[in-house]
């Protein structure tokens, strides 16, 4: 099985390679054809093959050809306020390249197997003001264009499963945390921020009021389930067999909550430390996300973190 | 106003230039701004803008750029069947050149109005066993590489109206009838030929049977209906206003009704005529069309042709 992971040196690509590896171990193996892929990439493990680059130079698109994936986790892309601020950027990064990547990979002998590829999505296609609750028949309308290029994607992966050329299975991510402490160009970072101040006690100004919900995951929870979308069977879920689609399971939480057993966890007094200044913009975004049907998902095996504890550990235990 | 044409010596294009002059001229108007694009052009009337050739060609870029639309009507496209025939030219013309062209066309005075686009989409979005009646919460699971294409792209206009630059309309078209009697490309072309076989007294093999239905509309009536949403206001429909999709009204009609009704009109002996060898896969694909629920597009105006006599006379009247 030869394993290709785009956006290898990416928060959420580093986690998922490092529980490859660890699977890979535990099973007396080592990963021997695991590809690596990202514009610039740290220091790898010996076995490792290394592809560095923009996924559209000629030399890296030879490198995937040459590598020939049987399995895909592509997570490379440009995050949603970065892309709102270059659209021209996000279309060559979100679509035109996520387009040709699914070229290299289904240019396979067609008595193999198509690639399975696991594409990394997002719940920003469902749009602003999202009905309670959100089901696999609401219509998506993304409110950046992000989410638009992620949409489009979703549905030429589709195609291209119809086509027997690839075996798709995109999961629309929502927040990951505890992402690292640098700009990441995501308007959802303060997400993170919260959770990396509150643990180093230190003060946070939080852009949306303490009631406000939004869909919450660990990397450690996202990584798991991206490896458990590679080798699941979409049959199970026949209403959504022919989209492959399906959105992560989600902890709906307030930020009230996870601040509460984020301070009750790390014996720190939230009170003096959060001060609420919330911002009309960032709370429609992300102030506001109703309950999730996420029955579907559940089907396949695919999981929450359990409980805001949980997922708070997982999430700090992360930190890069 | 300036408007521009793509796919202008088409069938539904050349049947919308032709109305676009008329109502031109019924307002003592001439059109001296009316640009009409297309790899190849006939004759045209000469106070009309020729702009030949492909539209990623650098040349016909640049003269779209210096035409400046106010306007613009995209019915430039590579059909159903063509494209399932040769996906990456499909996604050359009916992804990447759409949305360079939008690109093109939002390049402007930001201090003047977004150019309006009406964009020529297709029922072909919607995809295979569709659920009695289809609604705007339809989800959408294209079957045909040409269908995911167009959604693709009404996804992308609605984001181009989602930032200011266009105010695009995405009409989802049906069938259209009666095309010329020549290789279209189009999988639905033999609903075409039915009328023309008929209408000749010719005998006319059918590729589904008596009983299937599908959704009909006149080229007068869809060239009517792309004027009008031109100039509609999308407001008049909040819940479609975002994405501004419509599927356009359609009667939806057995191939039956059709037979009787055409050879009533032509006085020809259908039973002699029509022979019907169903073919599962056409069938499948444009033999069960249910009910549409399309109240929303009529409240904008959008209509159908009325009664399958109407739809009959105005196909057969604007053979070309």
């Amino acid at each position: 099985m030869k394993i290709l992971v785009t956006g290898a040196g990416g928060f959420i690509g580093a986690t998922l390679v490092a529980l490859l590896r660890q699977r890979a171990q535990a099973g007396g193996r080592r990963i021997s054809s695991l590809a690596v892929l990202d514009r610039q990439l740290g220091e790898t493990a010996p076995e490792m093959v290394r592809i560095e680059g923009n996924l559209q130079d000629a030399q890296v698109q030879a490198q995937i050809v040459a590598f020939g994936a049987d399995l895909c986790f592509h997570l490379a892309a440009l995050p949603g306020g970065a892309a709102e601020a270059d659209p021209a950027l996000s279309r060559r990064v979100n679509l035109d390249a996520t387009l040709d990547l699914f070229e290299l990979l289904a240019r396979r002998d067609p008595a193999t197997p198509p690639p399975v590829v696991v594409y990394a999505s997002t719940i920003a296609v469902y749009g602003l003001d999202l009905p309670d609750p959100v089901t696999p028949a609401t219509p998506t309308r993304p409110a950046l264009i992000y989410g638009a290029h992620k949409l489009a994607c979703e549905i030429l992966l589709a195609d291209y499963t119809r086509r027997g050329l690839l075996d798709g299975r995109s999961l629309r991510l929502p927040g990951i945390v505890a992402r690292p402490r640098a700009a990441s160009g995501l308007v959802s970072a303060f997400m993170s921020e919260l959770l990396h101040a509150l643990a180093a006690g230190e003060p946070f100004t939080c852009p949306v009021g303490p009631q406000a919900t939004a869909w919450w995951m660990s990397a450690q929870r996202c990584a798991e389930n991206l490896h458990h979308a590679a080798s699941m069977d979409p049959s199970l879920d026949p209403e959504g067999a022919a989209a492959r689609v399906w959105p992560l399971p989600v902890l709906r939480l307030s930020i009230a909550q996870v601040v509460a057993t984020l301070s009750a966890m790390q014996g720190v007094d939230a009170q003096a430390l959060v001060r609420y200044a919330p911002q009309p913009q960032v709370e429609a975004v992300f102030g506001r996300y109703p309950r999730l049907d996420d029955r579907a998902a559940r089907q396949l095996g695919l999981r929450d973190d359990g409980s805001v504890q949980e997922m708070v550990e997982r999430a700090l235990m992360s930190r890069v």
